[in-house]
């Protein structure tokens, strides 16, 4: 994709983005405050813009007059780039040379891990599951009528070196047709033992030779939302990716309530056919939008948390949510998907993430397995942040594991006007730090609905950083704006007056939502650091840290040590790999080092009850601040407070 | 059962037979002749015997007067054995004295080679493919909450020694509820593995102690029966045996008929259908009779040829009649009984004997494991005499094997009044050599209806011994008896006239009938001869012959080697094992060694395709005589016959 330089005036900031990036996004990206609360669409018509060189795509609107239009006006929200740009921020759209300064620190995103298949194949890793062999067999003759599979394995052992072979019985009803649909040529697949002394197991056969069409599906069975991808096992290349709702939400939107329900009278069995029907779609997607045959897929990978993996097997949920916490089952065996089910061929082999305890499931051990975590030297924390969070601590020697109680915040739960990350969210925002205007971008460049899991950590931050929230999260009180007001007793900040919201109402962000985003990231927090002084280590000795979930890949990385969800690091050791129970679950399609690793690395992880834990309560009391009680933890946000607060009391308005 | 002992007079003939013995029975098994035409209904009244001491339960009729009666005059055929006895045969029952040097051959059977559990102990062979383990778990606390499959592993681990387990989904399903339901005390069925570093397979799982309850179903699946057996793995014994007819008969009689039927729109599935409804049928008998629990059933083992386990398995069985016949496989792996309708419960893992080739199955191979012969030093013959027949030679080191189209005499096929051993058929029989009357014993002691294999090969064993058949079995013309008669120009004896017959016509066995006969002995002889050949050995080179076929444990060892359908031997050599197929899935229940061992035997086994060796049809022409061309080969026959010659030649009579 073509790169644009855009320069930003008058803060001479520079920033390359892609063609066709909004320019309020750019301005966001590289830390320039222009006012916007409509989220995009030009109904505001406050993100104007001078277009002093270059080339942009739309940008008008009837909220810029003709002379507007001439003199280089654009609105920053709806205008795309096309060139390399010099725009000039008009002071109506800034008021105050200070905001020059405080503006928010640009937003930076960690590195995200992506699957490299030449990476895995130079680390001895690549080794699929499941291969295809093209066999052109001898046809039988008087003097040679051995049984038709005795051919096969023949053929195998003299010409592929195959050894120790078995067959399924359903590929033994194919086989006399098969070979004699093309003259005894065929193709096999084969899944590969994961111990050395395993079986060969022939699972499919297709006439004449299929042996360049290999796929494998993954799928993350989340409890809000099932993912799914189309892999070329021949390639290792993700050809096809969909993600749908589990339609399980319709019964309750958290585990709990999931388990609840499945206790009633053919619950399980109603839990079970709703998330295989998910499946099934997601399958069906990825199917059309990858036109591979059904007939060559091979096998499907399943990650999921353990009430979800146990809903999804049809195993009673029933004790996971029953101290003391006992799961059915960590490890399960291979099996027929079509059994359960699934709509795919008979032949197609499911293989499910084991778990390690009631709540930290096959998702996290698969992200483990996904990262490469299990196998680094380096001590890591791992953190999935979903509709739960749970945190990892360890390397390929020890790994220490916990649940925390962080409730859907970052998923829009449990906010007033929270949402999940779909099109009206606000996921950016930056402030005026003097006139207290907002500059919101929402996904989908609409007027804004509501606030998602990263848009809520980045305005927090900012409200936060400028000093309009102190550090249990209550808003300063002696600000003079209408955006923030008391309503119904509780203090709000209005982000969008509801004539450029996208609903019927203000969008607003109130201290009881503050509060409930305080107790989440606390509660990871308060559970990272436990699990560290379980183990004996603190925060300097973690070589990396992977966070994993949806919402990760949009999150900004500095708000949320600004906010105190992470530790403050360094920010080169943070990688985040989005889904990460989708990342383990394509790994382990593509290679059975995985799934021979697995058993091991989990029987290597230790849980942590964090409600049975001595010091959690005393970490979680502490981590109830913005960004902590203990400023000394970090240091960054610490020295960037003292400057803004001796830089404030130099100017005319006081504190701001 | 309480032993008597008769004696008959004027012979002076001694033979010691259980309580409840027909009188019949015991004067044909000590080769006393009694006229009796009728089949033991007391109809024809001509078997009257004098009781001279001892006592008989019943044996009057109206055929006999009072001063009969009263004279201790009794009817033979329905007269039981209560007391030792002594009988006379009256003059009128025997009329020549030259019967008492004439009289058949006591009938010989050779040892039957039965099931000992202790023998199995003895040689390490006693290794149940399925064991129940009792497990009085530690309840799960807040210390202690690991899973509860994890739970069950460690205990085993740790109190049985039991490693690398593995468990099935449908295990894991009931796992939750099992362990609550006794307070953590349950049962598991473990499946062993056939290789020392396989898995342990846990397939069920029971709440409280069921470890005494371990049952396997063993199952002969026959072209014409279909057989079970419920074994109690503890015990080692059988508790139940149940035969039915295989409900695909309906479809053809033979395996190329079904397989015929298999080829057209829907035929496999509907055969596949009947087969296991029939399978349904027999378990459900003896589960019936045997009291067993189905959920205390942990494995089912097959045994049939290789037709009728392709149907059973659903494989199409189509290039099995075509030439070059080749298979669809040798080895099926194991698989759950239910996926294939068999109406136990979902852990019951099926187990199917492997095959050969097209035609010589997983029956034969059945009977070559349940009978040691694979095993054993000693050079074997294996002779299964069923619908076909099938002959093995070999030892423990090598084994050469074919199948003989002998067609289906034995089973009553092919003979004008041929039935199946059933009620009514005559299965056994002596002739005064005089008068020419016959003495028929039935099986149910009913009136005759017609003629089973056993009966058959008795008869024209007799008649030919007696010179009343020639060696190319035709009747001696020159006889005067109205019992040989020529009807429709085909010549024949009447073994029973119409009045006193089980049908509304005469019973009687013609010379097409004795010409089918031949065939058929000659292609089981000549099949022995042309394997002998084969690896270069002689009849004198077996150490022993082992008989199978359900027909087997009621036929005449000497009159089967009187006829040439066995080569002479030492008749201490000769086994009969009734059932071989069934046998030998019983023995694959009881031990996991015969699975282990199964499929190197079935490798070491060469098959030779009769119709493509050289010297067969020479074999084949020289065997269609009684006993043979070449009368060398049956030196103690031709001795009789020398014998009997000159015994005649010095008569009055002439050569009778």
């Amino acid at each position: 994709m073509t790169k644009y330089k855009i320069t930003f005036l008058p803060h001479e900031k520079q920033i390359t983005v892609d063609e066709d990036t909004r320019l309020i996004r750019a301005a966001m990206d590289s830390g320039v405050h222009i006012n916007a609360s409509c989220g995009g669409e030009g109904v505001c018509g406050k993100c104007r813009v001078i277009i002093e060189s270059g080339e942009v795509e739309a940008g008008v609107s009837e909220m810029l007059s003709p002379e507007d239009k001439e003199s280089g006006y654009r609105l920053a929200c709806l205008a795309r780039v096309k060139s390399d740009l010099t725009v000039r921020i008009p002071t109506d759209s800034f008021i105050d040379a200070r905001s020059l300064n405080l503006q928010a620190t640009p937003r930076k995103t960690a590195k995200i891990r992506e699957l490299n298949l030449d990476d895995l194949k130079e680390k001895g890793l690549f080794v699929p599951p499941m291969e295809k062999i093209y066999m052109a067999l001898p046809p039988p003759s008087d003097a040679d009528n051995i049984a038709d599979v005795s051919r096969m394995v023949d053929f195998l052992r003299k010409n592929h070196d195959e050894h120790r072979l078995e067959f399924d019985l359903s590929v033994i009803r194919k086989v006399p047709e098969v070979l004699r649909q093309d003259d005894f040529k065929a193709t096999v697949t084969i899944a590969r033992p994961v111990r050395e002394d395993g079986k060969n197991r022939i699972i499919n056969i297709q006439p004449g030779d299929t042996s360049d069409r290999n796929f494998a599906i993954a799928i993350d069975i989340g409890t809000t939302t099932v993912y799914g991808e189309m892999i070329d096992l021949k390639a290792g290349s993700v050809l096809a990716r969909y993600g749908d709702f589990n339609s399980q939400i319709s019964y309750g939107e958290d585990v709990i309530s999931r388990i609840v329900y499945s206790e009633k009278e053919g619950g399980l069995e109603k839990l079970n056919e709703r998330v295989v029907s998910t499946i099934n779609t997601v399958i069906g997607k990825i199917l059309k939008k990858s036109k591979v045959d059904p007939g060559d897929i091979s096998t499907i990978t399943f990650a999921g948390n353990t009430t979800m993996t146990q809903l999804f097997l049809k195993v009673n949920a029933r004790y996971l949510r029953r101290s003391p916490y006992v799961p059915a089952s960590i490890i399960y065996p291979p099996f027929k998907a079509s059994e359960i089910g699934i709509e795919v061929e008979n032949h197609v082999t499911a293989l499910v993430y084991p778990q390690v305890s009631s709540y930290v499931g096959g998702d996290i051990v698969s992200g483990i397995m996904g990262s490469g975590m299990f196998n680094d030297e380096e001590i890591t924390l791992y953190i999935d942040i979903g509709t739960n969070a749970e945190v990892v601590i360890g390397n390929k020697e020890w790994m220490v594991c916990a649940a925390c109680s962080a409730g859907p915040a970052f998923e829009g739960g449990g906010i007033k006007l929270g949402m999940r990350a779909t099109e009206g969210a606000i996921e950016d925002f930056s402030i005026d730090p003097v006139t207290l205007e907002p500059m919101n971008v929402t996904i989908g460049n609409v007027r804004p609905k509501g606030i998602c899991g990263s848009g809520l950590i980045t305005i927090v931050a900012t409200l936060f950083e400028l000093g309009i929230l102190d550090n249990r999260g209550k808003f300063n009180r002696e600000l003079e704006t209408p955006r923030i007001r008391e309503m119904d007793n509780v203090y709000e900040y209005v982000l969008a007056w509801k004539d450029v919201s996208g609903t019927d109402r203000d969008v607003a962000l109130n201290e009881i939502d503050i509060d409930n985003l305080i107790r989440a990231k606390g509660a990871i927090y308060s559970g990272c650091m436990t699990l560290l002084e379980e183990v004996g280590l603190s925060i300097g000795d973690l070589g990396r840290i992977i966070i994993a979930g949806g919402f990760g890949s949009y999150v900004d990385l500095e708000k949320a040590m600004t906010i105190g969800l992470l530790p403050e690091t360094d920010p080169e050791k943070v990688i985040f790999v989005g889904n990460g129970s989708l990342m383990g679950a394509r790994m382990s399609a593509l290679t059975n080092r995985i799934r021979k690793d697995v058993t091991s690395t989990v029987k290597r992880i230790t849980n942590f009850e964090l409600s049975e834990t001595q010091s959690f309560m005393d970490n979680y009391i502490a981590a109830l601040f913005l960004p902590h009680t203990d400023m000394n933890l970090f240091p960054k946000i610490k020295a960037r407070m003292d400057e803004r607060r001796k830089y404030a009391s130099n100017q005319p308005h006081g504190e701001v």
